[in-house]
């Protein structure tokens, strides 16, 4: 798909961010399906399947780039579980020894990244902590995967 | 499949416990497949299927039968990132409003409950913190999902 914005629930996500794409579903600096369900529930099976098929190919070579040894995967499925964007996605973490003083203290990052992701796709572009050209230098760093 | 224990990872699961299997998954008072393989990037493609295809029914009826309006999916991939069982699974936790003073004090439950996990598949089992008939009284409760 050659498209210069993709459909993030209300959002718009540049091309430019996005670094692999499904028929069902695309990864830019985080990782969801592109048909906007706010659930997991609400997910057709293909879809699922898709979610997880590029979740865990990507986990795999965000690993090895990052020169990780494990991987935090996280669904925050639903406002009462975190989710600040309608739409679902999956946090993946590269995890190493010592990376966190405190194993939990990863999730409040989690949380923090929600909410940057929020803010990032606010309309009022000053409140963004990155710019476009900030993520997509990162995006270009990820094309370089063997999908 | 009749049997009296499951295998996962290292450990027997008493099949009292168990309340739902596919031919190449089971839940139980976790989640998991049942081919004892450590690392999502480990699955095969079928695996990873049917993992998140039981894993988004059975979110549904636990949301539910929690009264629950959302949902905590999380995958410990790797020592580094909190796995203490070596063995892929996933945890689900239903979310209420309120139902954590700090949204992220979910984490430290987490972790707490994989050890608990670790802990309840010891050998010695009086480190245990639930009895096998306790485990099969809430495995009984979730056996009556419409699966």
């Amino acid at each position: 798909m050659a498209v210069e914005y993709y459909d993030f629930g209300p959002h718009k996500i540049h091309h430019s961010s996005v670094f692999h794409t499904t028929d069902l579903s695309f990864a830019f600096v985080n990782l969801r399906p592109s048909v906007p369900v706010k659930r997991v529930a609400d997910l057709t099976d293909e879809e699922n399947i898709d979610l997880w098929y590029i979740a865990k190919k990507l986990g795999r070579q965000l690993e090895s780039y990052h020169k990780a040894s494990s991987l935090t995967f996280c669904i925050q499925d639903g406002p009462q579980a975190g989710q600040s964007v309608p739409h679902v996605h999956i946090h993946i973490l590269p995890r190493k020894t010592g990376d966190y003083e405190n194993n939990d203290d990863i999730y409040e990052d989690i949380n923090e990244k929600e909410k940057e992701l929020n803010q990032a796709l606010q309309v009022d572009k000053k409140k963004r902590d990155r710019s476009i050209e900030e993520m997509a230098i990162e995006a270009d760093e990820y094309k370089k995967f063997a999908f």
